[in-house]
């Protein structure tokens, strides 16, 4: 068996890592394709949290190739008639419940999605459960993709699908208006706000506040503040970022996601 | 060298996800074999608990093809005389200590179980530390075994070996007590009382209490319900289950592993 | 693509396992190579704690066998002008930061080190975020040794890098002076003070004590103890450590990195 990317399966749950939710995804995977490569993207996402997840796909998947194929099991509605889908978009090719955790993604890729809508119980579990569509159907289903099998096999291809609203930064010519959309393991805030945006205003001066409390500092990276204040700056993927250096913007502010951020021109 | 199940391994422990020893048992793994596939299932068993750790196994293995290898090291009696073994029990093979956290998928997978007490030091690192057999003995011989040594070079065979005492639920014509054995990452609880058991009173209405607090509606999915309300169901590996929609039924109740379940027809 | 060392390549580092960096990394490299293959060591180092990470891959890496390649991503100094180093040393290979992350590890596993500064762009991402260099630049470098790049493609050799200094315990004829410098997920606290000094003494009556409080018994194993004692142990890796068989030490006496650590003879 070569490598190749295809038989390359990513996970991204909601499980957390005690759970044998993991280790049954991955028994199940392997049982239709034991040579199927696994790996673990985060099994860290807050329960049923999908607008958290669809921002860690926008975060993560653009700086994957195209090949590997991405299993997301983050599904408040499973057992319920929610379908779910076999994606291809900007090169990427993703399993998911229908709940738009994919859409964000899809927007910053671009390129028209193909969606197909998995209703070929042939290629699940003989028995389904109501509350495990991720080991029962999506498992299964990854594990013969990876076996190059035709996508087309799986169902029918529909032009349906939720869409997850996002909050949209409002842009206006001196003030840009937005909200903290993402906070990291380090407790830096990654806002809406794209950083073209910000960096456009480059040598003049502006005030950036987050719930009303201004950042006094914009850096270029972290390593330019002192240990503990707080700064600006652009993010490793373009956005407005709030970070305490050597610390935690969200415990700093008191803020996480939702809480408004704002930048506006001094004139 | 090919992709197989047999050179597959995959790791459970109680190290926790910060520990340097999850990466040492991975580097003297594949120092025997460095084609081992190596796939992490939890390293977040709670400290020492064989309980949970046997509860984790009959979620998890049963989900996986004959091949792999089972690393489990959860071992509070490391380094004194407890032997280590190797274990084939319907299909799935294991390297685990003799502490009984195997015993529990035994019963449910079924079959005689083969054990081998690992007694050739010639396949153990040179040096065998007192406090780390998982290191020293287990993962070495994992790397010996995927590369398709003979388990009976290991040692002799054996039909002794500690079992380990669960809780039985009482599973009368009219009511059924059980206990939680398992709390998810969720806060789901998993109690040991067989969803047949409870399934086979379809129809009538009963009284499902936790701790003696009511459960008020079973479901079939947690999308039935309304989010934070509190609803029986069957679990994704059949078995009773209580849980909040969206929520954690562990928090809800206050409940944990022991906390007494009961299930009576209302009559 | 056959397997071999020489396409593993281990991650370290302290984004979490909540972050998307870590997923970044591994599609970039992914990108570079498709067959590499990834093996996550931790991404629990504390954040930016540079002596945390040190420890650790003292305890990890000399587990490992010649031929993996092992990146580091713990860069406080991201972004500012401190180098990007390959390391080869005593038969390890590393990714790291200029920070010193790896020469506690060099000290330990001896030999001169081979240390190239990265500096050729043609093996890097594109773009060079200044916030994450781990990404842009030693992922992509990794897929490319992974691939059998020379390393002298990489950059020129130098012979200056940051020396991290550590806590040297003070070991003298009839007293051993060390501190904490490591606590595990257990609990158990992890000196400086090397078992070998300890062990010397063997059948003589000392006094430990860790920030004053006695440690009362001394034991080869945790077995050996009542649940819930304190103990002094030989640790797995060839340190003095203080435990709490089924407990945590740390917990217990409010110890932490730091804490001072003292053996006496009793004469």
């Amino acid at each position: 068996v070569s490598a190749s990317h295809s038989d390359l399966i990513t996970l991204t749950t909601d499980f957390g890592e005690g759970s044998p939710y993991v280790a049954a995804l991955k028994g199940v995977i392997l049982g239709v394709n034991p040579a199927a490569r696994l790996l673990d993207l985060s099994h860290r996402v807050p329960p049923q949290n999908i607008r958290h997840v669809a921002f860690f796909l926008t975060a993560a998947l653009p700086y994957f190739s195209a090949g590997p194929l991405h299993i997301v099991v983050v599904d408040p509605g499973v057992g319920t008639e929610r379908p779910l889908l076999y994606i291809e978009v900007g090169g990427h090719r993703l399993l998911v419940p229908d709940n738009g955790c994919w859409t964000m993604l899809a927007r910053d890729v671009g390129g028209t999605p193909r969606v197909i809508r998995l209703a070929e119980p042939r290629y699940w579990r003989p028995q389904v459960s109501a509350t495990f569509h991720g080991r029962d159907i999506l498992a299964p289903v990854a594990g013969h993709l990876s076996l190059e099998l035709d996508p087309r096999e799986l169902g029918p291809a529909t032009t349906e699908w939720v869409h997850l609203s996002v909050p949209t930064p409002v842009l206006e010519s001196a003030r840009l208006s937005g909200e903290v959309v993402f906070v990291d393991d380090f407790g830096n805030l990654l806002t809406n706000i794209p950083a073209a945006a910000f960096t456009a205003w480059h040598d003049r001066p502006v005030r950036i506040t987050v719930a009303g409390q201004e950042v006094p500092r914009r850096v270029r990276t972290y390593g330019e503040a002192d240990p503990g204040s707080l700064v600006a700056l652009v993010s490793s993927n373009a956005l407005l970022e709030v970070a305490v250096a050597q610390g935690s913007a969200a415990a700093h502010l008191n803020a996480s996601v939702g809480t408004p951020v704002e930048v506006k021109l001094i004139t």
